[in-house]
């Protein structure tokens, strides 16, 4: 059986989801839902997406624009396995989800207390089996997940994060700042407990800034180890790790301008980098303490774990390994050298 | 015959021409050629390509690196019938085509005055028919070409062009300025004698600031015609144009970021925009003039001219328009909207 | 007599205000008013000026911030001989101060229709003589007033200005873009007819780009001269106009960046510069037109058009050329080589 | 006995010791020395500083430029009591001052083991009491001294520090990135090892990356007690700490931005801000962890420290308390809810 996918919300996640979801054998794209007759809605039928409009009043814009539409948003819905909610008014729909009786996911931004269930393919693939509702924790969650997941075995005694990020996505020409760096004055961030929600009992403080840069988050962590691990353990097991990518200043690449140049090179759509880039060459274990970088492409890399939460939350794959190795090799993504199993 | 293109320099132009050869059906990519064992090197083998040492002392580093090096550069430019110069050090190399007695092709960074013939594929392909060494316009050369050029029937009295310059590209971590408008004092700037070097004749004035944006120049234009031209006509010229795309500010294009966004999501490789992207609605003739902003990305506008010089030196085409849909159909920018035809 | 100004709204125009009326010999702050107790509300109690709320219900606000006031602003209203309005609100408070019958001058946000009269210092202050009330034109349109004016005597033809906008103020930490240049798409734009409603006649033409930098405007300007005038003329007729100042690349001056560096160094406060900057080795006539770029510091260049606005208005001093150098010698920026008269 | 001054370098560090020092009641600007005729050079000699080339060989381009010099560098050293050194080149003066016999200081970016003594008024001034060479510590190990210090009473177990710094001085137009995050992949980074250059014992690791931001570096810092301590202990500390002031979101200062706007607004030279800028709403005691940012002006921190480096070399006063407050005194920057004295 085919999973018909519903994508509510055509920006940044949405349409990459789609994109995603396309390829896996296991699933398919049943129609994308957008508001407004953007650009993005122009291309989204031009792909070959059945296109929704988000309700019945917006159906005269998208006629004036000349962008053909299939329906509405509830004629979509009704008939999918699935919504991967991903818009910014994801509480409100979710009541319409219920109602209708559609297993649906959400994205970072919305709250863990309003489905009571978070997703990380890594970290609790398994508790999201057969269940109704997740959310897909954020970018910079997921981003910590890849990377201390694999150091698990050495045991870990804490973990401080500082995130540096960027701003605005490249897309946006409204937000700043232009010059200028802003705290995030509640500390500890919430980013920490963001990462409880997907594992449970992690020591985990973090802080963060904003920064005028559009490309990608920063993060300065810092892993005290209960045991033994040198900086060579520490490397090889990130080689080992899917969804993560070890890139070297030595090569040319000194900050996050050369990693989205690298991905530009190497060719995924949009230039996305769905792995979390880590510096090799700058991370290092002193006294018992891992100092590391990495950088997170913010737009891009959940979208694998979405693709994962959609076959957890329809019970189509009960093997984390297996769908995470399933989803990348669709996604193009899939890496030789690394392990797909713990 | 497939002609023989061998690519020296293999950074932002190099690594592009050689992509956009490798689809068409008249040549073939012989080699790259690159200096340091950079991860573009890595990728140019990743990728395919025979790649050749800048010189026999840089071997031991591509060794250390283990990246394989199929021989040094004079290798590679005995056997080509056209070497595409993308390096910084262009004088150097050209007394060496001549030893070699291979035709050459070099950048818009180079003077005029080094071959004493340029070329835009628009305005003067026919005067490059079978010459040995040429010189493919700048990116904003290129770009005013691209719009002037479908203009030239309403008669051009004169053209003011003023370039607001993008300060570094995106992969550059090290060009500035941050926050600061830099204006290019020379005035009138060099780009309107440059536009001249392949289009004799035109009345262009232009002058230039750079600006801390990596993404796309920008030109504010006015052009003021000798006969009659509405708004309606100049925008139906350039509907017929190819390489030329208009965008909309209705359909959420603002700014630089948008139409980058919108390469994105176009999907070409690297989310480069090989056409010149100009704002529909902010096209207008007001008192016999025409005012409009067009942004050029400085990375791949001149990508395509590349390939219709190498078919004009090596005399594989006649007929300009030929090889300009032959040259769009392989990269996959072939607009069918557009006349391919004067 | 003493004018009493009243100043409505203390951000970063009527701050300036405040500091710049404070000096001069013919005028007092009677009061400033705020609507939050920020920090800048906190500053203007610390320098000594009497504070007013906006309105009675913010009046608790400010208590608990602990920042005494002296009333509210109708109260300030009252007793006052002007109000330099510097709010983004002032058709509102228009109607209040009719209903107060006191005189009132507002910032170069407002329409020119609002108060059917316009303000430049050099081009129109005669027209403003004794009038109640009027709007001093935008930096941009000051900017242009300032060193086109000097120029009248050679014959202007025509002026096409094309202005590179800062898109956020420094101390602005919300708005963007971060990495894009956004076009004005209405062109021409609105800043030539703005300078029209203080210089009746002039033939200009303007065009505008909004780019990623907070510390000042550009403006790339072409002249056309109806009789002769060389690049000598010209900079000596800037030289001898008082708020017009000179740089040279020369003297390492390269871009707005060492602009403001020099206007730190120049020790006035805020590290304004009221002066309208102009390269000296940029500006060139070639072919009876004349290039130049002038950088505008867009918070403060307005500032002494507001002093000698509130003359104007005032009927205090009916000799433009008077109040300028008085305005000038009081503000610190009175300069020796320059002629006040025409 | 009043200090004779010598400045050798007259860039962003030498024209504001320049400055600082001129006030001072026991010492006297005996002249500074520049290399090239640049404005900052013209406006030494307009401030009436004795101005000296660097070298004679550079005299006649002062000549071209009209600026009076009194003589070369040697003269200067010559007479003078101290050098306080502000080149990038100091290896090679600091042999001339030995030979010579003058003291000299130097600043942060030369490496401790020059001079093998290191100077921040805080915490090691006693140390430097007569001393002939001292370097004072960079602008961000000033900042941690500072803010760490009056912490030292809570017991501090150890200090993590992470480094979101600016990349270039807003009066550079050369250095980027423009948009990209770079991380300084040494880690942990230098900074931590200088902070211990003068506080010898401290348990303090760093970690450090690069922004694309001109105006002030943040830190992100975590403070482990030995003792017990609350947020309300720590805000109190700060209180009664010189060179330390806090701002609040609340009053809207969000970012480096509203603080460099309020710095503007504060009104000394340059818009300086000499003390270290701490977010008061931003500081919070968690489980035995501070957790804090600071904003740390990187051109003018130190320019106290330097003043109090001078006196403590020559002897002058050998209560750092009584120095700190009389530079502060001298500099406008008294606080006086601060405590002079441990």
């Amino acid at each position: 059986m085919t999973i018909k996918v519903a994508i509510n919300g055509y920006g940044t996640i949405g349409k990459r989801v789609a994109d995603a979801v396309k390829p896996q054998v296991d699933m398919e794209v049943a129609g994308v839902v957008k508001r407004t007759p953007t650009y993005e809605a122009r291309m989204a039928v031009d792909k070959g997406f059945k296109f929704y409009a988000a309700d019945a009043k917006y159906l005269p814009d998208f006629e004036a624009a000349g962008i053909p539409v299939a329906g509405t948003a509830m004629d979509l819905f009704a008939e999918a396995d699935i919504v991967v909610d991903c818009t910014p008014k994801a509480q409100g729909y979710f009541e319409k989800y219920k109602e209708l009786g559609v297993k649906a996911m959400f994205q970072g931004g919305e709250k863990h207390t309003m489905t009571d269930l978070s997703f990380n393919a890594f970290t609790n693939y398994d508790d999201n089996l057969g269940k109704d509702y997740t959310r897909v924790v954020s970018c910079n969650t997921t981003g910590l997940c890849r990377t201390l997941y694999p150091l698990k075995k050495f045991g870990i005694d804490n973990v401080i994060a500082v995130m540096i990020r960027r701003s605005a996505d490249p897309g946006d020409s409204k937000r700043g700042p232009i010059n200028a760096i802003e705290p995030v004055l509640k500390v500890p961030s919430h980013h920490g407990p963001d990462v409880k929600t997907v594992w449970e009992g992690l020591n985990i403080q973090t802080t963060a800034v904003k920064v005028p840069s559009t490309i990608m988050h920063m993060h300065s962590n810092i892993v005290t180890f209960k045991g033994q691990a040198t900086s060579e353990d520490v490397i090889d097991a990130w080689c080992k790790t899917p969804r993560v990518k070890l890139f070297n200043a030595a090569e040319g690449i000194k900050s996050t301008a050369e990693i989205m140049e690298y991905a530009r090179d190497a060719g995924q759509t949009r230039s996305d980098l769905f792995p979390i880039a880590v510096w090799e060459d700058g991370a290092h274990v002193v006294d018992g303490k891992l100092y590391y970088y990495q950088a997170i492409h913010q737009e891009s890399d959940v979208i694998p774990d979405n693709v994962d939460a959609i076959r957890a939350l329809c019970n189509a794959e009960s093997d984390k390994w297996k769908s995470i190795e399933m989803t990348d090799r669709a996604m193009g993504i899939f890496q030789k050298e690394a392990v797909y199993g713990d």
